[in-house]
Parts: structure tokens; C-alpha cells; sequence
């Protein structure tokens, strides 16, 4: 990202010379659809769930509250194909299907559990910014 | 993260007991609002962007690449209001806005681009991936 011009033909342009760096800021590239499958609001949830360990979709559609089931399934479908989720159909009467994290979705998962935990402990912070935000705001309307 | 259900009411509770812990996998705490701001495709983009260093609106938009100008002024909006970007209006002739970061907008953008940078740098993992998915999609619709 630190090379913003370097690859204006984004992931398609890899085949012509392996040089070009991934750069997420250009529209075309492939490293831009990846980050949006992992930082979607699904993606980041299922992937920091992933972490704790190997989840049947019931469970895990449990542990990310409000996902529908649709959502969850898209998500980890992308997420599957991305290479950071495994889906492993397990050989049981009835079968059942385990999904965990390979080893990039591992790393994936860090990253994005230290994101989560900063945003949490910083909870009260934003709050407070959000009430001084809308304050203004309302302070703003009454003056019109 | 790691106390999933002891904050059911989320950001609401908070004021009943300020012992509840954020748990961003609770539909109703206001961390997970916070983090699809944060992680939304545009939001992390600009966090990464203001990372550099403080921009104008329509020089932000030259460098997310492909972002609206409607989007790009929602996201910096609900940055602004959850205390992560800095809005400034400069009284020079014409007065121009400008966008920085945060000290807490900061931590959050080194986080996510400790993300980015994976991703950029794993891109050829993740296509590799990318084929193999497709290929396999391919071979089963092939045998149907």
C-alpha cells in the first residue's frame, strides 16, 4: 500500500509481471475484494469466531449473533475460496460439516481480534465522542 | 470478545452496569456498530489513507480509489462521530476542510494496516486458493 501507482491493472495485471505490488487502494486489485470479504461485518465475526475453534454452522451462526443464514453461508463460502476458511465434511451418520481456519486465516484472525479488542476496550471513548458529535449537531439545528 | 454472553442488553446496559464487558459478537453492542464503520470497505480505506498524513476531501478521494463522493463524505461522517477522524475547516480564502486522524482513529488505522499488509503481501496465496475453489466448482458441476 505503500506503492499507490504500481499496479494500475490490479490482480489481472500480475500475469504480465510478477513485480507489480498488490495494492488495495486501486480499484482492480484482487487484494482490494479479499479485504472486503474479511472485513465485511460477517467476515470479521465468522473469521474471529474461526479463532476460538472449529465450529459446525449451527454453532457458529450462534456465536455471531444476527447472522441469517444466508449471510453466514455466503460469507463463509467467500471466505472458503479466499483460502482462510476450511470446510471439512465429516464422515458421521448424520454427515456433518466443520468449518475452521487455515493457517493464513489464522493470521487473518489475529489482526483482526487485536482490531476488535482495541474497539472494545475503547468503547467508552467513541461513546462519548458520539454523544458530543450529536450534541453539536442538535446545538447546530436549534441555531438555524 | 471472550465473555460472549455477559452483555445481552449491549451498549443499552451500560449505563445499568458499567462492569459489562463490549462484546462485539452481541447484536446489540455498540462496539460492532463501531467496527462496521471501522471495517466497511471505505472506512478502511480512509483510516489507512488519513494514516499518511492529513487530507482534503477530494484528494482522500483521488486516493481511495473509486469510492463516491456520497460514500466517501458517509464514512468520514460516522468516523467523525465515533471519534476516529478529525473534521477541520481551514479559514483560508476559499475555506477548505481538511481530514486527520485521531490519536484513537490512529491505533485503529495501524491495525488495519497490519491487515492490509498481509493480505497485499499474501495475494498470491489467496489467488492460488481462488483457483483451486473454481476448479473443484467446475469439476462437480462437471460430473452432475
Amino acid at each position: 500500500m505503500t506503492a499507490p501507482l504500481t499496479n494500475p491493472g490490479g490482480a489481472d495485471a500480475r500475469d504480465a509481471d510478477d513485480q507489480l505490488v498488490a495494492d488495495v487502494f486501486a480499484r482492480g486489485c484482487g487484494s482490494r475484494r479479499t479485504l472486503e470479504n474479511i472485513a465485511g461485518k460477517w467476515g470479521i465475526l465468522a473469521l474471529s469466531a474461526l479463532h476460538e475453534g472449529a465450529y459446525r454452522f449451527n454453532a457458529l451462526r450462534r456465536r455471531v449473533d444476527g447472522v441469517s443464514e444466508k449471510m453466514l453461508s455466503q460469507t463463509l463460502q467467500a471466505l472458503e475460496r479466499d483460502g482462510l476458511v476450511r470446510r471439512d465434511v465429516q464422515t458421521t451418520i448424520p454427515p456433518h460439516v466443520e468449518y475452521s481456519l487455515t493457517p493464513l486465516g489464522a493470521r487473518v484472525a489475529e489482526r483482526l481480534i487485536d482490531l476488535i479488542e482495541l474497539v472494545e476496550s475503547e468503547l467508552g471513548t467513541v461513546l462519548a465522542a458520539q454523544s458530543e458529535y450529536d450534541r453539536a449537531a442538535a446545538d447546530r439545528n436549534r441555531r438555524k
